[in-house]
């Protein structure tokens, strides 16, 4: 189930990754995920106000309905703050993928991840949606996954399967990396697709929940991307009536498996990133302070340095948290780095706790507690240290 | 008026740096500022819910009334997360300081900056406080600038001379750094004092006003410390009546001047940067989006790697604002560098505007600009760069 395992087919879908030349550097630009035939879709956009015109784009498919019959992405360039031409184009690539497959133009995806404000090469966009559409394959998900990288060093595909009433159900995907992405600003996209049969507005609840707990719970830097996608896409090929119930339950809970596995793998490619580390804060007052607290603390620059120089420097964190607007009393917070407590009512554990401490943060994954002591709500994060690395990747100047 | 010079007396008031030991490697680490009787003194306090004993005390204090006798601050050790313990020791140096000067408890504001989670070796600041009460000296103020200093690399001590009415009215100041501080968190302190005769209320009014544009606009990593202090304290010895209307405002002015050039002095000597930014958002639907973009945009690791790289990355700028909560239309943000538009109407300014704009990030202070094209709301924030350095500065394990 790693990245680098061959994925199984996934009934009903097929996916193809071809060089169109939109990358100034090279290799494979467009990418397609195609349908039998229409199927259930359900997608997470940015929350950036400033959105990339295939966002806009998407956005508004799905409003329609929760279906696509493809997925076309581009990397190499964003199409982000192109105006009224990157509308056009964005358009252009559905409509052309739509009329290739005999389908509506609302019912194509449309991402793009790359360089901003540069208006897309379409003589080549064009050459490239014509060339995958001839070379999608069942097994083509591993080339799906290497055109839509950008600075990753690696592809990443994750996948698992699930028997539910004697039927296998497998789900699996690709995504590409978040934050840290030279030149130009990091875009998070990430594509499950399963042979499940599942009703429009299940997957639509689902995934949102899912996502909430697995893309949208990763930090590399804090910036959020005008293009972040997450679109999952349900063909019930498996038979079967539509899941609900416990049934529905295990679905989710595959499909989180995936997502989060790939969500993960985005933080542990994250540029100049040397540890994952599972942030936790429990014991909020509240589901939004848990969230808030988390993500202030697994963002903040003091604490992401401590966690490349292996510190565990408990008054960062607890200062993190307290800034972070979520109701805190430091007098009730308790810090644990893996399973050992180093600072609780008001008190530092010692030398030996931070020892103990020190030797875990010398591992590249583990995770950081932070217990408010005022509630039972928790929220986790995957973040990633600070590097000099991230400094130096990020500071090139574009050329 | 460069933190070189050697500040002008202000009437009413000496100062103090003595080394008391609580510095690991020394140095002076007590300091000091007293008035010649109680007089008006107005403070504004850290935001962030985790606060250091002395905060505690000292905010509570100033709640009573808006006067002060003395500052007494050390170096460190922050007193901070150290419960009752820490309670009781903020309290002793102010009940210490207001016995040796025959005043009330409430009239001492107290500030502590270093190490958090350390009891206070109060032994030594008992010393200390003897030390420092007896060597204060109305030219003092320099000795007080470095006996606060923690990893600052020079004191910094800012003053200014207006004439109203006949009379020279003087304002003077120091301070310390904020974020990027090694071994814990950063602390920002920051003290003006001022030989004018203002109505408490008054001085409390303005000081709030002023800090809103100097010590709470500036951003080094947008971690907030659980100590951080600027107070403002008017002799009178000045004389004439309580100033009001057209000569209120030009106090004002004077102490913003003092406080903004301290404020500017604590980004420039932030710990691993090259660059000191005034970044600028007008155009703002409203002063909160103003505030909220400004802050976002001037925090973002991506933004200020950027700077590093004296990148003109208009992209990152947009996006930062884009995701802040303020209000944001794409088509309608303009962005400047100096004084070169690089992005407008949707438009990239082409290679000649990203030339000129980047041989102006090549200077050490230049100024950036974001006009939302909402409203006439403005506010700049001096921000610093995210260099290699600083991730190296605060990644080092405590030692």
């Amino acid at each position: 189930v790693t990245s680098e395992a061959t994925p199984p087919l996934v009934a009903g879908f097929r996916f193809a990754g071809v060089s169109a030349g939109i990358k100034k550097r090279g290799g494979p630009d467009v990418a397609l995920i195609i349908a039998d035939r229409v199927v259930a879709c359900a997608g997470v956009f940015t929350t950036n106000l400033v959105v990339a015109a295939p966002v806009v784009q998407s956005r508004a498919a799905l409003a329609d309905a929760s279906r696509a019959r493809a997925v076309v992405v581009n990397s190499g360039n964003a199409n982000a703050c192109t105006g009224e031409v990157g509308v056009r184009d964005a358009a252009e690539m559905a409509a052309r993928t739509a009329a290739a497959l005999g389908c509506a133009e609302r019912d194509i995806q449309v991402c793009s991840t790359g360089v901003i404000g540069a208006p897309l090469p379409m003589d080549k966009v064009r050459a490239g949606l014509d060339a995958a559409l001839a070379a999608a394959r069942p097994d083509g998900l591993l080339a799906f996954a290497r055109a839509i990288m950008t600075t990753d060093t690696r592809p990443k595909v994750r996948f698992s399967q699930i028997t539910l009433g004697g039927r296998t159900i497998t789900a699996a995907g690709a995504c590409k990396g978040a934050g840290m992405i030279h030149p130009n600003m990091a875009t998070m996209l990430g594509f499950v697709v399963t042979d499940a049969n599942v009703a429009e507005a299940e997957l639509v609840t689902v995934w949102r929940r899912i996502c909430g707990r697995t893309f949208n719970a990763i930090s590399v830097d804090g910036d959020t991307s005008t293009n972040d996608t997450a679109l999952c896409l349900a063909s019930g090929e498996v038979g079967g009536a539509p899941l609900r119930g416990a049934e529905l339950d295990a679905l989710e809970a595959l499909l989180e498996r995936v997502a989060g596995d790939l969500a993960r793998d985005i933080v542990r490619d994250a540029e100049g990133a040397t540890k994952l580390v599972a942030l936790t804060v429990r014991g909020a007052a509240s589901e939004a302070d848990a969230r808030l607290a988390a993500s202030t603390v697994a963002t903040s620059p003091l604490v992401k340095t401590a966690l490349h120089g292996e510190d565990p420097n408990w008054g960062r964190l607890v200062a993190a948290a307290g800034r972070s607007g979520a109701r805190v009393d430091p007098a009730r917070v308790a810090v644990s780095i893996g399973d050992v407590t180093i600072f609780s009512e008001n008190r530092w554990h010692g030398p030996e706790a931070e020892k103990a401490a020190n030797a875990i943060m010398k591992t590249p994954e583990f995770g950081i507690a932070l217990d408010l002591g005022l509630g039972t709500h928790a929220h986790t994060v995957f973040t990633c240290d600070f590097s000099a690395d991230y400094v130096r990747i990020n500071a090139d100047y574009r050329s």
